[in-house]
Parts: structure tokens; sequence; C-alpha cells
């Protein structure tokens, strides 16, 4: 049987999320910025269940360290009005090259992408919503 | 020729923006919950401009009127790295059935989705990665 929340929508597993995320290429990463929210697509990988991505120097990076974030990736259909959505919350950290080298992203903008960020995962949930 | 934001990427004008969030049927709403960020995807319908959904109650409307808000919607082509992504920012409102009749959403999700809302727009971007 399969578990659901309070709403009924169908709760997906830690592990489900994790196999996900890790299935995907691009997500959103949400932030605040001056007490407002913020949500920025970035492609990414996942190295040992942090979510690393490169970017340019601007508000991703002017928040300070170990600000909270959050990263949300999904897939739906809109002809089945189906889908799943799995959000990865946590906390921003910058990381050296070094750190990053062994994730190998490549961003898709132009533009420099000097800086390497990583989103340490404290909670990660996921619901989806099953063809009607 | 196009334009291009600080670090070389194609902006998208506030009409084409408004146009792709009209042909979308889910996007994501991110608003900031006990100081920390969060995104949630939801199906939508744009009605005068404004961002109109169904919410069950929760975190959601737990933020007061006018909370800060911002909807993302987006498409990405993952084998050819491109695509683009249109933000809208603005403050949420809580709208009765009758202002909201005209919008007609049927929510995806099981579950009551007694709430209508609306996010009404201050601030439209968007920016499109084109295929290498």
């Amino acid at each position: 049987m399969r578990a659901v929340d309070r709403t009924g929508i169908e709760v997906i597993d830690r592990d489900e999320c994790l196999r996900l995320v890790r299935g995907r290429q691009v997500g959103r990463l949400g932030i605040v910025a001056g007490g407002e929210p913020l949500i920025l697509p970035v492609n990414y990988v996942v190295l040992d269940e942090t979510i690393v991505f490169r970017s340019a120097p601007g508000s991703k990076l002017d928040m300070g360290p170990r600000s909270p974030a959050c990263f949300e990736v999904d897939e739906f259909d809109e002809a089945m009005q189906a889908g799943w959505s799995v959000l990865v919350a946590g906390r921003l950290e910058e990381i050296d090259e070094g750190e990053a080298g062994a994730a190998g992203v490549t961003p898709w903008a132009p533009g420099p992408r000097d800086h390497w960020m990583r989103l340490v995962p404290r909670r990660v949930t996921g619901r989806r919503v099953r063809p009607a």
C-alpha cells in the first residue's frame, strides 16, 4: 500500500527521491534574497547525496555561507495531469574546485561560472500524482 | 539582435514571458516559510496577468496576506542542453470563488483544495539558453 500525506497525495520515500534526482540534469534552486523567494534553474550532479552545481558570481553567492536553500526536481505530463516532484531542503556551501572535481558539471549557460556550490540536504521529500 | 544579460544569457521580454506562462499548466510556487525557501509545484491558469491556483489549507496559506512569492515556469531539453525559464515575482493574495470563477483551475492532486490564491506580478523576467 502506498503512503499518502494528509491531503491524500502519494508520498515518495527518500531512496526513491534520491534516485529520481540522480536521473535528471536540471533542477530549480530556491533561495531567499532580501526577504523574497527566488527560483533559479541550474544544471547539476549529485555527489555523495549533495547537489553540486556551478554558478556565476551574483545573487546566489551574495547570501553568505550556509544560507538556507532548497532544490526541486520534477517531471509532469500535462496531458495525463500526473507527475512527481522531489524537494531537497538544506544549506548552501561554496566548495573549491578540488572538492568539486569529481562532480564534473558543465554549465549549459554561457558566461563565467567560477563558483562551485553544493546544497547539503537536511530533508528530502517527494510527492507523486498518478493519472486519474 | 537578441538581448543578453551580464552573464551572456539571452533575455526574454515581458510579452514573450507571459505568452510562455500562458502556454503551460504546471509551474512552481516559491515562498518563504519560517525563514526558509520552499518550492511547491501547482497547476494554474493565467487570469488578467495574475497566476491563479487552488490550494489545500497548509503552509502556503499560513503566511498571511500579501506574502512575497514567486512563480517559475520552464521547459528544458536535457539532450540539447537548452531551454527557457520565466520567473514571476510578486505578492500572494487569497481570492474568493466568485473572483476566481472565470479561471476554472481543476487541481490535479486529490484532497480538498478549498482556497483560491493568486500571485499578483510585480516583476516578470525570463531567460533562454539555445542549443550550443
